[in-house]
């Protein structure tokens, strides 16, 4: 039996913090290294360009965003590493999923109605999104897409896509499933809130030691508890609670000391990723010839798809 | 110097009647016979996905499309003839300007409004129309599009769509200019309305001499006038006032005659035409050469424009 086939997609906006990896990089190697899928993995950046109008930013974006993905682990004679944008079949199918929906059914996506409320006037590309990202998926005939819950909504309007062709034109695309990645739990920032670039609260995944103590020196905490909880709960993600435990009763209330022993387990943590990324951000051809080799491949799964589709609706 | 470039697409909807053929066809023949252009027609199947989901109508369609092309006198030696699905940087491009472009200015689209107006759901390709159509002109470097004076928005969000690119990359594509077809006399249905399939008035271009005789019968005459005008209107196409007005002076009052004559005058000017497609539509092999050859003309010409533009957004 031929294994299930998992696709996930990040857009290449900037560097990844630690809350993008304990929230979704890292189950992405443990997704791939258990053996049970065919992965595909792509760098979104024809989704991200409706965020990037600059071309030396996007080409440095999108090539350190691979860098990230080989340091992490994702290895390429695994998995299908590619960009977006070097399968033209994507945005042809996402032409013709155009024609079978309506501007109110993408009207009720949570990006647009999100991107609305804030009174801008929204790209036509952050509106027609979900109608993409349907054409990421269903090309492969990806399975699973491993998700957070707050992601689902795209899953569903891949699968109803999905349907709308296959009633109107006969079963042609599988429907795919969301993966809820388990392990997400909200990674809090130095903030206390979620971790997240816009909040501007994060924690880089491949940071220096001096962003490292940067980062945590400027851990928010309330003087009038003894447990300086933002430090503690950023903690937990690098030792076990019984780890901690002893640790922040001898330490109570010696905030500086806490956030200095947080510095060295991060710092140990990350010091291994940080010189592998180095590693390979070094060999810049490597790179390339990393990407050019996943395209060959996504190619020539995505063109098959994108043939039967043009057949079922009578283009060839 | 190089010729300058003339593009146009025809969504292949169903069998053209003579309001097309006076309206814009025979100007295409006249445009491409002149040797001042270098000429790139196409068969808009993309377009027309919004209007049917039936593979084999689709298919059929676009068979049709070719041989009324080149039936007409579209000779594919002097001119490039091609399906727009068949050259993939269509959509991709598409793609690309979705991101340059909001809702609320796809919303101000005539097309767009005349749908929403008839409180339909409107179809995203119905939508997103423009942004396809500016990507089919873009992609050629056309310097003219002939369109009919309705039609001129198309050429303006084009041009806009190629400013906006342009500004936010650096020079990449042409601004192309409409080609407003001087002839485009507003041709008459056999009820005096503008013909128009969607009037179901017309007289189809490669009719039967029995198809010819029942619309010509069934051209509308008001009784109170001596003067068909309905029937004198439709005859200006095929005969000089100067031709016309001792017949209809001689035979004034006389429907019945007169139409005989108009049909007589139809018939002469189709009858070599539905010949010259017949002949065509038997060697459905030739079609599809004519539609490969212009299609790997077609995608030469486009898939370097879009490489171009791919490489000023940082994609490659």
């Amino acid at each position: 039996m031929s294994k299930k086939i998992l696709l996930s997609g990040v857009k290449p906006t900037g560097r990844p913090h630690i809350g993008n990896y304990f929230g979704a990089m890292r189950q992405f190697v443990e997704l791939l290294n258990s053996g049970a899928y065919e992965c595909y993995f792509f760098l979104a950046d024809y989704h991200a360009l409706n965020l990037i109008q600059n071309a030396a930013l996007m080409r440095q974006n999108s090539l350190d965003l691979a860098v990230d993905y080989l340091a992490i682990g994702l290895d390429p004679s695994k998995a299908v590493i590619y960009k977006q944008s070097d399968v033209s079949a994507n945005t042809e199918a996402a032409w013709i999923f155009d024609t079978l929906v309506t501007v109110p059914y993408l009207e009720r996506a949570h990006a647009f109605k999100d991107a609305e409320s804030k009174g801008r006037e929204v790209n036509v590309g952050t509106f027609n999104y979900p109608v993409l990202m349907a054409a990421d998926i269903l090309l492969y005939d990806a399975d699973v897409v491993p998700v957070g819950q707050d992601q689902k909504q795209h899953i569903e309007y891949a699968r109803d896509i999905a349907q709308k062709f296959n009633n109107a034109f006969g079963r042609t695309f599988k429907l795919p499933d969301a993966l809820i990645l388990e392990n997400v739990a909200v990674v809090p920032g130095i903030d206390g809130q979620k971790m997240s670039k816009s909040y501007n609260n994060t924690i880089p995944l491949f940071a220096t030691k001096a962003e490292i103590e940067k980062a945590v020196m400027s851990i928010v905490t309330d003087s009038s508890s003894d447990l300086p909880v933002n430090v503690y709960n950023i903690h937990k993600l690098f030792k076990s609670q019984v780890e901690l435990e002893p640790i922040y009763e001898t330490h109570k209330g010696k905030y500086k000391i806490l956030k200095e022993m947080l510095i060295a387990d991060i710092e140990s943590f990350i010091a291994p990723l940080r010189e592998r990324r180095e590693k390979i951000a070094a060999d810049v051809k490597n790179i390339h010839t990393v990407l050019a080799e996943g395209a060959e491949r996504a190619r020539a799964k995505a063109d098959l798809k994108l043939a039967e589709a043009k057949r079922a609706i009578g283009v060839s």
